[in-house]
């Protein structure tokens, strides 16, 4: 065999190249609030800068960082630029971004416990850490009969608590045989478009998803979902889920959970809670009413890759009956078993969620829970509900403008006074400006601009300025 | 207000921890030989050595980083370790790794072009770029009817496969009205977990996947496939979705292709086919041949996190046509309306898998694509599939060993002709040993080993010491 020649990185090389990202990093958060925050290219832009076919040689690592640079970055949103307003945030932070740069490099899969047993314990320990600062149900705890996993979205997780309901409902039938169509699910008007999707995914059928009705404040209304169920149940079909959001995504409207529970558990229904971003707010003594009710919740889902400066993918999904979920997704082929496995001593997250391969993803929630400590997390949630109630103060005391939903966190949602047309190009105006970055919605029919107050480096500052420039443009129109 | 305080990590900080982690990381890529490749921890040690409750003040950089080496990496099983042999690989390089770096450091969410246009249209591009360099069919780049997406693990690819094939079946039906017990999937009984699970996801049902009977080379033989097709019709159900494997997890085992495409064609089933860790071999021309009958395909799936030098998670997805997978998974709520959608002009990547938030996963792949170039993939595939291959020949050397299956590419299938219990024995020992790591399956009822070379640093000289101490433990059984 001829003797061995190598491509790779060098140990040395890595420690230069790596230094170089860091530094481009580092420089890249200095320089941040001096990029448009939404990016100018027009579609085909970044692919015209790019090869139309792969390199046959092996290129540098400078031209690659230069092409960082030149090709991509004008390619990019910057969703980590304090003035990013718009959907919800997605925050990332340091200790995040390396704990995660371990992840990829100890490169282990943590399908089993087998195949990395810190990959599956160090989650369970630092999952069952959240339910104690979050006040979640001691139901969810890892230690009892539930526990936490983490996901890459809500989306998926809803997904899986869709499936281990309906897998429930008919004593693992549908598993075996397919859906017949029969069983109906539930969830608000203003909920995720994630539970439609799950519906489609699950074989139930957008059809057989019920879009619960809300009141003014965009909250869910109990009586309207009893009475559905109680319609459905007399059409022959089968009432099996009900998910419930904590802060909606288009105006953070509360459901009320203490009722959907009451509800869901004389029915015999799953409770799903969907907590997305809002969900972290309640690492806050006082604003851990947003989820009053959570203790008769089957699963519960947030996402720290939002509003808890862990960058994407962290999503935490929590059930009290942590056998409804694996007998529900569980497959042991051959070539998976192992004494661990057989002991029944320990988890293998595989049997959790959809995926069968799972990087280290508590590494980075673990980084951020150390550096920040709870205290340091309270401040900077807290901080963000602040300023965005400032917001609202703002937004109230100009009579150009009306706020359109109630803001109980860090998201408000208020139109301009014109109508649909000027409010989207207020809109346009101020992200074509890169100034900062807002999204909308539909609220009643109308044309409804979003603010979210969420990202890592946020402060007074950047949202006086963005409330300057709203006025300015509204001034233009 | 109060003045603002600040728990965050300075960009001064971060470049100071950021180094002191590409020094951890390169000083445990220097030493990962003298570590146990299989973590030798019990049920429970990790957690024990973490705390019961989450700090409530912040800790220092410093004092995480040591409990990586305390508390974590004890418990970690080396997966980049060149002594890994276990299941399939899943390697990870240098310029993976700090591609993975800027990701999460940008923290883009590219679920719509407009969120990051760079996201989008870099995938897209790299995309393409491998069809050509796989030599996969034209209808697969972006630029025609079809495309590529990168997506967590092969199990979400070949979920989404089953659920576009789902909905061309039943025209839209199953999306609204949810699956009726009806359609019937086949893959081969030597087929990957994940089909079996996707099954159940979807609501088809694990009795309405039908796991065609193999070969004496453990590949799916056609005429049973066509056999059970016209069965199934003939009881009035509706064969949908055929999944064949390059490459099985077991044994390597390769689906004829052409026969299985013409059946496919011939009884209008949705044909996907499954090269998850083999179709990196495609790179080298001389390979090619196991996908062979690939072009009748509607849609493919391989993954580069798992011999492609690309950390997880890296799993590419190609449908012939694009439309299908779309018209399956697209929810379009207000909040994520915008002008570039509108136009018709652009991907949505959300539409092309389950979650909605993704991250910029590219980027790894484009840095591994251009570090190595082509020709320096090229030879570390080769070089792993040479090395297996005079594995191979060592094993058949020793008469107390044989081969079970056929070893096309760098999977050999042997056991020891002791029986089942000196393979269980033999294996276990050599995995206690913590000098190498492999695992077993189950071909015709007997135990059989695995030994996969695949890792990015794994030479000859390793697979020489594998053999000397398997032989060694043989002696002593």
């Amino acid at each position: 065999m001829p003797p061995e020649k190598s491509y790779h990185m060098t140990p040395e090389q890595f420690r230069q190249y790596g230094r170089a990202v860091v530094d481009w990093i580092a420089d890249y958060y200095e320089r941040i609030e001096t990029l448009p925050v939404l990016s100018q290219v027009e579609p085909g832009q970044v692919r015209q800068g790019l090869p139309a076919a792969a390199p046959a040689a092996g290129e540098s690592f400078d031209a690659i960082l230069q092409d960082m640079n030149k090709v991509i970055l004008p390619g990019v949103t910057h969703w980590q630029s304090p003035n990013f307003f718009a959907y919800f945030p997605a925050n990332a932070s340091g200790p995040s971004i390396l704990g995660d740069l371990l992840s990829s490099a100890l490169g282990v899969q943590g399908m089993l416990w087998a195949t990395s047993p810190a990959c599956t314990e160090l989650e369970s320990q630092v999952l069952d850490w959240l339910v104690t600062m979050l006040g979640l149900p001691q139901e969810f705890l890892s230690t009892g009969s539930g526990g936490g996993v983490i996901q890459d979205t809500a989306s998926s997780a809803s997904l899986c608590a869709m499936l281990a309901a309906r897998e429930r409902a008919t004593n693992y039938r549908s598993n075996r045989r397919g859906c017949d169509g029969k069983l109906v699910a539930y969830t608000s008007n203003q909920a995720h478009s994630s539970i439609e999707k799950a519906a489609m995914v699950a074989g139930i059928g957008m059809d057989n998803l019920r879009l619960i009705e809300v009141d003014e404040r965009f909250a869910m209304q109990p009586k309207a979902l009893a009475r559905q169920i109680q319609q459905d149940r007399q059409s022959g079909l089968i009432p099996f889920f009900v998910s419930a959001t904590v802060g909606t995504t288009s105006s953070n409207a509360l459901d009320p959970l203490p009722a959907i529970g009451a509800i869901s558990r004389e029915n015999g229904l799953w409770f799903h809670v969907d907590a997305a971003m809002s969900g972290t707010a309640a690492l806050c003594p006082e604003f851990r009413y947003i989820q009053d009710g959570i203790e008769r919740a089957d699963s519960y889902t947030f996402n720290p890759h939002k509003w808890m400066f862990t960058n994407f993918d962290c999503n935490c999904f929590y059930v009290a009956d942590r056998k409804a979920l694996i007998d529900t997704l569980s497959i042991l082929p051959e070539y998976l078993r192992n004494q661990a496995t057989e002991s029944g001593a320990v988890f293998d997250y595989r049997d959790w969620h959809i995926p069968l391969g799972r990087r280290f993803r508590s590494l980075k929630l673990w980084f951020v829970i150390r550096h920040y400590g709870v205290e340091g997390l309270q401040y900077h949630v807290r901080r963000h509900i602040e300023i965005a109630q400032q917001f609202a103060q703002w937004v109230k005391q100009d009579e150009r403008f009306e706020i359109v939903a109630p803001a109980p966190l860090n998201l408000v949602c208020f139109r301009h006074r014109g109508g649909d047309e000027s409010n989207q190009l207020l809109m346009d105006r101020l992200n074509r400006s890169g100034d900062l970055y807002l999204t909308h919605t539909r609220l009643n029919e109308r044309f409804t601009l979003r603010f979210c107050v969420g990202q890592t480096h946020t402060g007074l500052r950047h949202v006086q300025n963005a409330w300057r420039r709203i006025q300015e443009e509204a001034g233009k129109l």
